[in-house]
């Protein structure tokens, strides 16, 4: 146990709920002492569930609370880059959802702020303090499968989001891939120099009519020669697929999906095992505590954060290059983008 | 949500710290509002660690506090019926910690004496909380196995207690099978009419020493036809084997060991996957919060406690079956005992 | 590849049929030159199927042939003695079907005839020619696992066998246990001194009715002081179920059951995969080839027999215990046989 | 059992040897009753092993032999076509290895052969008759999981080649992928119209001297919209890696690693199971035997060979596409080559 950290709240949706309770009940450094949203209503109800002492709607009120040193950024993602610079300039310690921006100037603009402010920032690409996830990357950085050579990531969500979130998500690379691409960098430690993307509409049509695809195997070519596969779909009927594999020089470490139980029927029909936990909250449960604790320790500690804003950065390049690779049928370089 | 549930902790020993914090930060309709323990230091550790407001020596403080609907008692074995019984006739709902004793005449003196309060009484038999074997309770009595045959339930420690504690906890049978007698009581949903045990001092020769074994094999016979066989060992260096497995008319369905993660490594020597979890702390996290989380639900709602007083006697009955047997080579009727 | 040997098969019924197939296409350096069988058109067909010149109704024509070196003995069992005391005299090497027979005094004076005739007897205990079983076997002897404490054996047939067959069989502990007493002895490399038994009529009440039980569990205790446990079922509906675990003071190796291909299915249902190969030819094929080599092998180099007399006569010792215990309720010692 | 079938041998190499011995003694209707290697050494010492009365030099014998009714052309890659040819217009049935050829010209011009003489051709695609990959594409086949969508194929060699055969092999596209090529065709029944490929040199620098890569990831784009991407390696120091899995509307089919036993190891360390098979000998074993018994029921049965010229045409064109892909950094479609 460290010092205690006063952190508010900014955004009280499903993640920040999700975000709050953990704040309020699984870290005990943290004390979360404010919640806004631009939804008064949503901020009470936050309020009242985890027993916040103060509820606003103006996220701004809580910047010029002095108590709080470090706040969560859970708003809608068009809201980010305004408040990071905001939460800078009033010297808070930041932690904000991913991603960051779509539009790319604005991000740089506010990564310009926190780095003028010497504030932190952390991104929230929660997997990598998944417990599998980790131990492939600490596997491959202590080099107990050799040299990397091909790395495999399939990543498949159980049902797709509704349409109307698709309509604005930014097309299913900077939704969805985007998770995937930060393992990617997370895993081989090394920056991509080219993505390859193919796709379709197989999963409901009106996702293409949306303008969007729902299927979708990416190539990656890394710096240090890495190859890489990702691929993607809207719809795993079986629950939640999100399974990492890396091939290297003496070996491979690849990673299961995790289940609810580990009973095994057998009768007439097989052999039954459990399906994959269903989705995002009850698969990557853990991981959302430790990504704050995390973000709390490097607050109490002053030390770098584990997820910076380039790598918050980064996988939005990454999820451009994947878009026009698919829309132009060809490899692109990251730095065409 | 339910109404909230005022409780007092009593004992601040291992597992009542672990109990506490569940209460504090893990159920949030109970309340934690005091804790005693007979080395106060003990207790006022526990209060400053999870915010409660009362730390006291005496038990009895906390019998008197109207405010306290439930209590939970975590003391050592020896005082638990003397607690118990005072806490029914203080009206309180009582949580206890399994065994309940050893001396049969003092537990049924102090079922007795819930019986007469009319308090509720649930034992600690974590197990029965934990998901594996709830799915594997829940399929038998649902018959998606048909008509159970066979059970069979492995358990074995990663490593033995200390020595003081083998010579004074009741031997193998009553310390360590009693959880398994549980389970199979739990699984089979039929009462056990004879047992027949072998075992030998295979781990270590101080336990010998002690009075006790530390391997064993034991039969069990059910009043429904089940046949069980259990084996337990002191010390199983790969960690915490916690297998059960009924086969039936219709299939089988069995419970392999959960794990810290689900990754695998292939190397030239082998393809390895990740130990158990280490012991009862890690394997069983969870199960002790459902347990807690039920009984806060059986008070709140006043139904009848999921772990009965007769749940925790006759696992010390079948326990004294085993020794005799153990001791006799022969097998023994639990109406012997 | 060494010098041929010529071989006579005697008995052409399901497993002389299965045997003549091998030694006829499976082992090069055997030839199978003659058959008979007391029914003379089940030779014939044995014959013509196998391209095998010589087809008899009496074994003693083959045992009058000089060119023939081995026997192969298939016929029922209650003629194996007289056939091995009429093989040996007449100097044949002697591969028999287990069980030798049933009536101990007649098995010993066999294993008379073959002692004084100084030709090998090898017993058709095929399990131990099993992959599985055999590298357990080889951890356990290299010390891989440490000192053996725990023995599992899980043997369950997919179906038991018809009702007339049950009446002559000698009961599970003769036809069906025997093969996990042998295995038992085999993986532990000790002798047994005590069997306990508990069992039921749980599958068919025609089983019952016949004099025998369908369902047991049996305890075992070693000279070595190893314990172990094995369980029979007639009918495990989801295949053959042939499980080996054993426990030792530095780990545990464990058979899982062959299955016949390793793809594995996850639908809106769960994960399923294979069932276990459904019984003994389909399972145990790879080991029947392999227990007729090591046969030929021995008769070749003149090398001990890899499974003795004394391996056919100890099971059908411990199965005359196990039923006694069964009857009685109590353990039984083998030297009280 | 049908009619006997006379089959001769062409080419008594490493593939040859393996084949005859399976003509010798797992196909029961076979009779291979001649061999022919350009080293007649070779033709002698296969006749020798597995009793073929005929051992010639020139293949033409064979062709001349009126009672020989089937060839399996098992002799170095550029003498395919000149013996397909020469076997058609002789009015032979033809098995042949794979690949057919590398020439496009001279490979159609000897499947017109075929064609234009009504003979049967079929290619040695032996994978389609491992039971793991027909359980797979029967599973897509018959809608098990629905609509196919994705496909992937980890296809990995235990070790490279000798580089002189790195030299002359035609590359990894044409010489391992051409396997997982044929297989992804197999498994989901529609044509490729597109490949993108990329690879390095990681595995051994010599392999990149010798004008070729031994790491790849390869993206295919069927006609049906079904994406698929296939990951070789020359090298997996854990052996042989063989694993398919497709991704569809209803769920998921994977085939997992055949092993050579099922035994499972629990250390201090970790919990060790079996390395995969080797190598194709040992993991494909089965499918060779298949394939034969395969060809030879078709010429029994006078119905089409199970894997056509057609099936050995294409994907040789495929590896042509990939390796323009490859040289070129684009995605290439078939119908450029």
């Amino acid at each position: 146990m460290g010092r205690a950290i006063q952190v508010g709240m900014i955004g009280a949706g499903r993640i920040g709920t999700l975000h709050a309770e953990h704040l309020a009940h699984r870290i005990p450094d943290a004390r979360l002492i404010a919640v806004a949203d631009i939804v008064q209503e949503a901020a009470e109800r936050c309020a009242a569930r985890f027993d916040i002492p103060v509820a606003v709607q103006d996220y701004r009120a809580i910047l010029e609370d002095e108590k709080i040193e470090a706040v969560a950024i859970c708003s809608s993602t068009d809201t980010h880059t305004q408040i990071i610079e905001d939460a800078a300039r009033a010297g808070k310690q930041i932690f904000c959802e991913k991603p960051i921006a779509f539009d790319l100037a604005r991000l740089d603009r506010a990564l310009d702020a926190v780095r003028q402010a010497g504030v932190k920032l952390q991104i929230g690409f929660n997997r990598r303090f998944d417990a599998n996830f980790r131990r492939i990357r600490d596997a491959v950085a202590d080099g107990r499968i050799g040299t990397p050579h091909i790395l495999r990531i399939t990543s498949r969500d159980p049902a797709p989001p509704p349409i109307e979130y698709v309509r604005v998500s930014g097309g299913i690379f900077l939704d969805m891939t985007i998770h995937d691409f930060d393992m990617a960098r997370y895993i081989i430690g090394s920056e991509v120099e080219e993505v390859y993307a193919v796709g379709g509409v197989m999963v409901d049509p009106t996702i293409g009519e949306a303008g969007d695809i729902d299927t979708t195997i990416i190539t990656l070519r890394f710096e240090n020669g890495v190859l890489a596969t990702i691929d993607n779909s809207r719809q795993a009927v079986y629950g939640y697929d999100q399974r990492v594999e890396v091939f290297g020089s003496k070996g491979m470490i690849a990673a299961q999906n995790n289940t609810a139980d580990r009973t095994v029927v057998s009768d007439t029909e097989g052999v039954h095992s459990a399906l994959p936990l269903y989705f995002f909250v009850e698969r990557y449960a853990d991981s959302y505590i430790a990504e704050l604790q995390a973000f709390v320790r490097c607050v109490q500690e002053d030390t770098p954060p584990p997820v910076t804003g380039l790598d918050g950065r980064v996988p939005v390049v990454m999820g451009y290059a994947a878009r026009t690779s698919y829309e132009q049928g060809r490899p692109v370089r990251l730095d065409e983008v």
